[in-house]
């Protein structure tokens, strides 16, 4: 496959109030894969974001987003009032459809869920936010008991650290085993990648 | 104690090239006890440091360091030419001996051992650069097997993710057994929490 020995744009849509891990757990593991992926720190308006923990980020204006890669949206209280926001919801659906893969972490899920590309699909997200979540859009087929979900070119993960299990698990079926393995060895990095085993889930 | 009950401040030392996660590993940990700790990114000149993913990071200068606090040094291929450095390790030095505690995270330590402060101390690093490590200080007493070392008040992890579960053991430690809890929790990070647990260790 084409894309398979191209490099793929990993767009990062950041926000104020990110939660820090959501991102930069993913982000050491497509950064290790340089051949593969090339990170972009993004935000709607550019600028520097700051993360929920004081992170201040230097971003691009989204006009600079990359089509036919990957839109990365992660998850924190900064997600909230986004999600109220239609045009930001709009915005991020136009992202979405332009994209080869959609990747969430956490309750970045929440955003892609009000945009309604993921109605009749599997998706999970943060398990302290679940109800919230469901409450988002109910039509979705939310997962209680996952590490993270597939279905066609969406990845969602669960809380936080559930991301880098997923992008580790993203990297084994796009550029194969060997290369996950490999990015979780120079990591030391102990990974879940098994999607069942979901220590966090409530069920 | 004292400082159980006062917020300490965690000096992050910042520098371009630094391996991304090993930074905002602790930083998801320490970040989410805004009662017991603040984050604040350093550089020696302050401005614009990128990590090797291309992350921009806006620090504060050195000037605005906090002594009596932790001071954090991460690792990546941007602490070599900093360990060669004498002005640059003469600076670390000072600031490591003004602080009540000073954590690295993977080659970090490498910097650390520089200084002379391990001599004769337990210590550990990434397993992937070991044996340059060990050039660096052989009177450090390294430890080929460990997720993470203490010796006094220097921490030092293996590598890059490993700065996660030295986090959360330093929580422990400080702040008690259900704060750390708490927070993998919320991360839904799955915590090793034995310190002989080393997967990727080659002995």
């Amino acid at each position: 496959m084409k894309w398979r020995r191209m490099i793929m744009i990993l767009n990062i849509l950041l926000f104020d109030d990110f939660e820090t891990l959501d991102v930069f757990g993913p982000v050491e593991v497509f950064g290790n894969l340089p051949t593969y992926y090339e990170p972009r720190y993004l935000s709607m308006d550019g600028g520097k974001i700051k993360s929920r923990h004081g992170v201040q980020v230097q971003t691009e204006s989204i006009e600079v987003f990359s089509p036919d890669g990957i839109l990365f949206i992660p998850g924190g209280y900064g997600i909230r009032p986004l999600v109220k926001d239609p045009k930001y919801v709009d915005a991020v659906r136009d992202l979405c459809e332009k994209s080869l893969f959609c990747l969430t972490v956490c309750t970045g899920s929440a955003l892609l869920a009000k945009t309604g590309l993921l109605k009749g699909l599997q998706a999970t997200s943060n398990k302290l936010s679940f109800d919230w979540l469901v409450s988002v859009d109910p039509a979705v087929l939310w997962l209680k008991k996952a590490r993270w979900a597939v279905h066609g070119k969406y990845w969602t993960s669960s809380g936080v650290s559930a991301g880098i299990d997923m992008a580790l698990a993203f990297v084994e079926n796009i550029n194969g085993r060997d290369e996950a393995e490999r990015v979780a060895k120079f990591m030391e990095y102990i990974w879940n990648e098994d999607i069942d085993n979901d220590p966090f889930s409530s069920i």
